[in-house]
């Protein structure tokens, strides 16, 4: 009978942001594997660590993601064979995510590559937006507001005429996209007031509105919130 | 000085999506208001009731949530003013949300009120359709999708202006307005593959495939996820 695996939101950095779900889950999975970017500090390992059990087997990837479509595709096909023979012999594995597995995660590839064979679960988590939501003390929507997630990766017509539709828009993987964004802004959105959000419930966790920002980047775990001035009141 | 007004977010519903944070704070704080539909279970006040210090204070106000504007923002005044008196008198009270406080909640509209005179924090919670997307297993978003999040309370224009631009939609606030949203759908968004979720991580816990919902209407706590179809691949 296979195992099953188990994606498991952490929240956004804070590690009292857990749920208790995801404490509860941390502490009985015998395999827990994390995927961390080549490039960057294993953030998702970190924050699962003190709650994982004595005896677990920790399973650590490090994900290509400055390579091509082809290379990240094999390495989590690869990831997929690994986790799989573990699912195949019974085993349960967790996947601890920073926010949450199913919104921008690298959990989704695995899912997609398991889930035709083994049963899956997921346990949500808090996200990025709404923790800088709650640090700026902004809301992300009123009562009859639309919000509206976008990558800053997107090109420039897709943020603009997504931007003409939503009260509130949040813009994530900011990072080397701020020049342009910032251009871009200025032209399709002049009516938002704009804060950057950046390592949220971090110790490197930075907040200011955008025109004071002084960077001519930010870093890649940043965001913006932008919110249409006339819905403000 | 100035008591502290906290909002914290309780999570979609399940007791086991609270954060540690949530859990923490619950305990501690000495005053606790909680705001309710008055045609609903007093959904927030149950899920923290168990995580409340033995001798904290209760303060429970119910909202005439279909009442015209002037009277809900009298029936808002008047909290607004109770949760303030306690403020000026140094303590410190906490509002449990469903959901996220910031998202939707009534919470914003004390926070309005109150934030000009008094300290004010919040914590963010997971939400309903964060949720909803972890027990379909449906991602909200993939690496360069964008997320639309639209109360179904808005008109059609409005509704199938946000659809057009959108890899993922999620409308919420859906109950009485799903015969329109049906008729909407079909006409604005027939390459949409539609997911209906109500009381997610409740005991009343639903969800179909839209075409498989029988009832003219939902629950008021229900919202409806649409992917592209040309997104899942």
């Amino acid at each position: 009978m296979s195992g099953e695996l188990v994606g498991i939101g952490l929240g956004p950095g804070d590690p009292e942001l857990l749920t208790l779900k995801a404490v509860r889950l941390l502490g009985e999975i015998p395999v827990v594997a994390t995927i961390a970017s080549d490039r960057a500090e294993p953030v998702a390992a970190r924050i699962a660590e003190p709650h994982l059990a004595a005896d677990v087997e920790r399973l650590a990837f490090r994900a290509p993601m400055h390579a091509d479509a082809g290379t990240r595709a094999a390495f989590y096909d690869e990831v997929a064979t690994v986790i799989g023979e573990k699912l195949a012999s019974g085993r349960r594995v967790g996947v601890p995510c920073l926010g949450d597995p199913l919104f921008y995660g690298s959990f989704i590839q695995l899912l997609e590559r398991l889930a035709p064979r083994h049963p899956c679960s997921v346990v949500p988590g808090v996200t990025a937006p709404h923790a800088a939501s709650a640090v700026l003390r902004l809301p992300l929507a009123r009562a009859r507001e639309s919000v509206l997630v976008l990558p800053a990766t997107l090109p420039d017509e897709r943020l603009a005429r997504g931007l003409a539709t939503a009260d509130t828009a949040v813009l994530v993987k900011l990072g080397r996209h701020l020049p342009r964004i910032r251009r871009l802004l200025a032209k399709a959105a002049p009516d938002f007031a704009a804060w950057i959000a950046s390592g949220v419930g971090t110790p490197e966790e930075r907040l200011a509105p955008l025109d004071r920002w002084q960077e001519p980047v930010a870093p890649y775990m940043s965001l913006l919130i932008l919110r249409r001035a006339m819905a403000a009141g």
